[in-house]
């Protein structure tokens, strides 16, 4: 299948892929929570960063080609976590992981895929597997114990959903799962709970309420530490606090995120806490970064403020959307082009020489409560 | 009577309840004064602030659950004092009580209700008196002699209306006040001032300059903390000298408030003034909070800055229009939901743990002139 | 002749007075240089400033009753110089003298009157002359001279003219005088220029870059400082460095001003150079401002950063558009009544208690160069 | 050729041109790179730059004259280069040459001038050369040595373009150059390429790729440094390292600038690096400047923050579009006129008197990253 029209941009494909989706697919995609104030800030923090590029740095052998936790990746980026690719595309995760591979990054698969963890594995893509906690211990324990022997490179722990933010288009839309859209990894009858129309409220919310351990805390991660030689990552940190602590815990890498604005809405835009969950680590795990991305000049400025890289949401799932394999791998394209063009520009032959540019920003976001050095 | 359509966020509520509205009651309950600047600076400041949520803190048993004035409330909030309930239904302030009290939080009885005190206060929630300083001062003892008799909790002196502020839409409509709603805790004149139409004006900004006393100072306070043993609230502090007197005058709360944006036009945004009281009394007075909160993460934006709860203003009102005390309980339920939502999203399993929160926010409003620390 | 309708705020003034007026005056009068920018920035800077309101302090005997370069003014407000009223309304200037007599207010008459300084001298009202630095130079001894006869209470000497700025729409407009209307204290050879059509650009720029002399310095003004008892205020002063030497020089005031965005479009905004001047004169000369008040609040927002005063232009000739002297009075009564509100709600119960106001306000107006402190 | 109307600002000359091109040529001109968000915000930055005037400085004999690379100019301005005048005028480069002569400024012919470099250079105008770095080495030196030979008076290196940017609208437009408009001072073959439609992307981006090389460095400057006695002049500096080496390299002066926010999408505006740059190299190059101008006002604007002149771009094309050497003469009066206006009214009788205005600005950009001090 091919894409319809020729897009030379994200936002193309996100208007091609509007086209083509059931509205209230669209929406549970594109919508964040409450006001959508945080979705919206995203963005705005986003397109507010400026850059200051280098020159005359012979730019000729540029390459975005760097390491992600440890191993080699063709570009500072790997697919988001993200629940059930099935909804857009009826190859599903193994699209995007086909996609994945053709690009040289990592694909993500969550807990919520709808197709089984070992048969997206074996696309032969990097594969993280991102974990919910649930209710369901023994189902945990069960997960990662497969994504082990499926060859999974990392466990992505999301720390930011005791519960679902409250996300008022899918309420509105009554938005609920179809027939033929399961949660692969668990069992039947959470599923049904996400295919059921509800008086009021979102179908997809009940069943994370429903299936999620809201108690998860510190010693879980110290638990989850100690059960799997895996790295361990943890998504969804904003506090410097919280990032110097996972840090002290082992882990192997941070998510700065705010879930892509669909769960704290007035939660701060992810790259306006960036340098400062930077400078709270430093070095001491890697940082990687999601929310809002849009572009390789977004990803370049992920870089520049302290990430060693993207998580790509939305957007492969509107490429998945307008053609499967083939609609994500124009995604990644396009960003990989964009960045190797954004690179150059910026006077960085490498990855890593991105860490060198200064950036000017926004004064929309500055510190109103006293912010006290992490010790 | 049953809402029209059910609405998921405050918003919705007072799209539904303009609705229904006449025109000259949704302007006297919307408007602000002169230019609406300060109106529009409130809402635009709270969702200026962006909250830093912190992660795995076992958030499973999070509740709202908090005192306020040193009892018990469900929920950090209260009704704030508002004039003339059956303005907008029938039922008026007996509605909001009963509401309250279903909500498990107090309700704060206006000096102009349109209900007597004594009945409202019968439907036995937490309630609160508001006084305004009036010229009959005969009628001030009686007042808060009565709120001490029918057992109210505290009284909340309003601080910020020396006269009301210039509401140029009640002035354009000839806002005056229909037949069967009176001032029902004042005389019959009073009254009839808000009732006649008059050549240019408001005629209840002309009964407001008629009752109510511009000479009130901090010795009118220092008298009439010695008057009552209630605690004493004052209403309408935004300067941090103004605040750290109150504490010294021995005053229990403070409402960092600017009257909803409806009193000095240009005067400060309630929530960027917040953090200032905050740091001033250093918890020597309870500090709460009004003016432009709409959602439950507003809610935690007051939290986070500084307060110990907030008063609930025009979305009662929305809700009362709507359907009496049931309108009035689906708005305290959406904002319950969402305020519960939020915490456990910033991971915070009580109220007082949002104290900790960080937060960012606008630069717009930093400090023009000196801000000599209060001594 | 009475007011088509109630105005209720200065804005429905202007509204009313554009319905009126022919469309090149209009343009002339809201008219600003350039692109306006100064002109806009003006009005977003003041409404920027976000004032901290007092409470408690007794405003049962609020005035606004003040002193303005040593003697009683009923409110801190006088006409600014404006040339040629009687291009809106055929009593000009008189009616302006009426009305700020009646309001108590000085009247500030300049050299481009469209009647004579002598006749409007004798209406009564405090009369201040304003001076333009003519070629002609025996001409600025006569008009100096005439002042002090005619009982002017000082001569206020305009600094940011040497020549007009670039007013577009006046260009665009082809503006020139009408026949009716003359420059009345200068001879009738200058006036023609004025009123005469030209291949490109506005009559009344080429009137003045034929009158007016651009190389006035420091030198001139010791010079009139020593040629007149009167005192003597300088209109235009932005920079602090300017204002410390005019202070140095024994000027008697300033006016902040940016000729209401008239002169160099990308000026900084009156307001914003305020509290510089204030701080930079130290009380050393009285500090009035312009460019931009619409409101009584906008006139207590300049109390609060640092003037003393303020300058009505604009509003006044809307009011005399729409009624002449009736019409001015309308507008300076709005604006009486505005700023008594405004204090009392402040908690200012006289002029000087606002200096005291602390303000917040937009992070737009940052220092970007070296601002060393004035010696 | 006379212009259709009278335009009095560049914002007139924009939309008249605007009139007559074709659109892709219009797109070409005015687009820039990606998102165009560096496009829009050199507009933004630029008006949010606010000058402080001075006054009483006797601005009797105002001029713009000025120096730029030692040698006198009648304004602080030279024309940028451009590739391909004739696209918009067939006189191409020979009326821009003629019509910067008649202003008495340089004129920058590109290494991508539709005419050769010697017939323009006849025409008489003060010359520079623009020179980008050929993966042709031969041709390098083949037209610095013809910059000297035809009396060329400085090379201006452009160092931002290792590779075009990504220009979406060109892309979009599947612009190609006309038949008739060639790279006059290259092989024939270089040009075919630009003149070739492509199955995706700008014609003229796959030019500049197979023609440019993105390997230049510091070795290179210093090696063209070392080649001609020529002045020599880098163009496209934004980060002050870079400045501050080029000063030590002997650079005689920079250009600030991020190619009219064609290069790096997000790169920071040109105008909010300037005085960054100015620090740092302290007076050892001359600092130049371009980006955005588009009035006297804007050049005022860069004197004051720290740059000796400005290079104007798209309003010459805009001139030469409507009206050959005749409409850019009426581009560079308009500028001249509105820089001797601005000049006088902020009380700079020399263009050397700019630098001591004080200037706010919009907190905006603001450093987000560590800004050490260039050691």
């Amino acid at each position: 299948m091919s894409l319809p029209e020729q897009p030379v941009c994200l936002d193309d494909v996100e208007r091609l892929a509007a086209a083509v989706l059931p509205a209230a697919v669209r929406d549970f995609i594109a919508g964040g929570s409450g006001n959508e104030l945080t979705l919206d800030a995203n963005r705005a923090a986003l397109d507010g960063v400026h850059l200051v590029p280098r020159v005359l740095r012979d730019v000729s052998d540029c390459t975005a080609e760097t390491t992600l936790l440890g191993r080699p990746a063709a570009l500072p980026m790997a697919v988001a976590p993200m629940a059930y690719h099935r909804l857009v595309h009826p190859d599903g995760e193994l699209a995007t992981a086909r996609a994945a591979r053709r690009a040289g990054i990592p694909v993500t698969v969550g807990t919520l895929s709808s197709l089984p963890l070992a048969r997206i594995a074996a696309e032969g893509a990097r594969t993280w597997f991102q974990l919910y906690w649930l209710r369901d211990r023994q189902k945990v324990s069960d997960l990662v114990k497969e994504a082990e022997e499926v060859g999974c490179e990392a466990v992505m722990l999301t720390v930011d959903v005791p519960w679902m933010g409250n996300r008022l288009r899918d309420v509105r839309n009554g938005f609920v799962l179809p027939e033929d859209v399961v949660a692969a990894n668990l069992s039947g009858g959470a599923s049904a709970t996400a295919r059921t129309a509800r008086a009021a409220g979102s179908a997809v919310a009940a069943h994370t309420r429903e299936a999620l351990d809201s108690a998860l805390s510190w010693r879980d991660v110290e638990e989850i530490r100690s059960r799997t030689g895996l790295p361990l990552v943890l998504k969804g940190i904003l506090d410097p606090r919280d990032a110097r602590r996972a840090a002290d815990c082992g882990v192997d890498a941070l998510v700065v995120s705010n879930h892509g604005g669909r769960q704290l809405d007035g939660a701060v835009p992810a790259i306006a806490a960036l340098p400062g969950i930077r400078d709270a680590v430093g070095g001491h795990c890697e940082v990687l970064f999601d929310s809002g991305v849009r572009s390789g000049t977004d990803v370049l400025k992920a870089l520049a403020l302290g990430a060693s890289g993207v998580l790509l949401g939305r957007p492969v799932l509107w490429g998945l959307a307008l053609g499967g394999e083939s609609g994500a791998t124009t995604v990644l394209r396009l960003l990989a082009e964009e960045l190797h063009t954004a690179l150059g520009l910026a006077g960085c032959g490498r990855v890593t020489d991105a860490q060198g540019l200064r950036a000017f920003g926004s004064a929309a976001f500055t510190a109103l409560s006293p912010q006290p050095a992490v010790p």
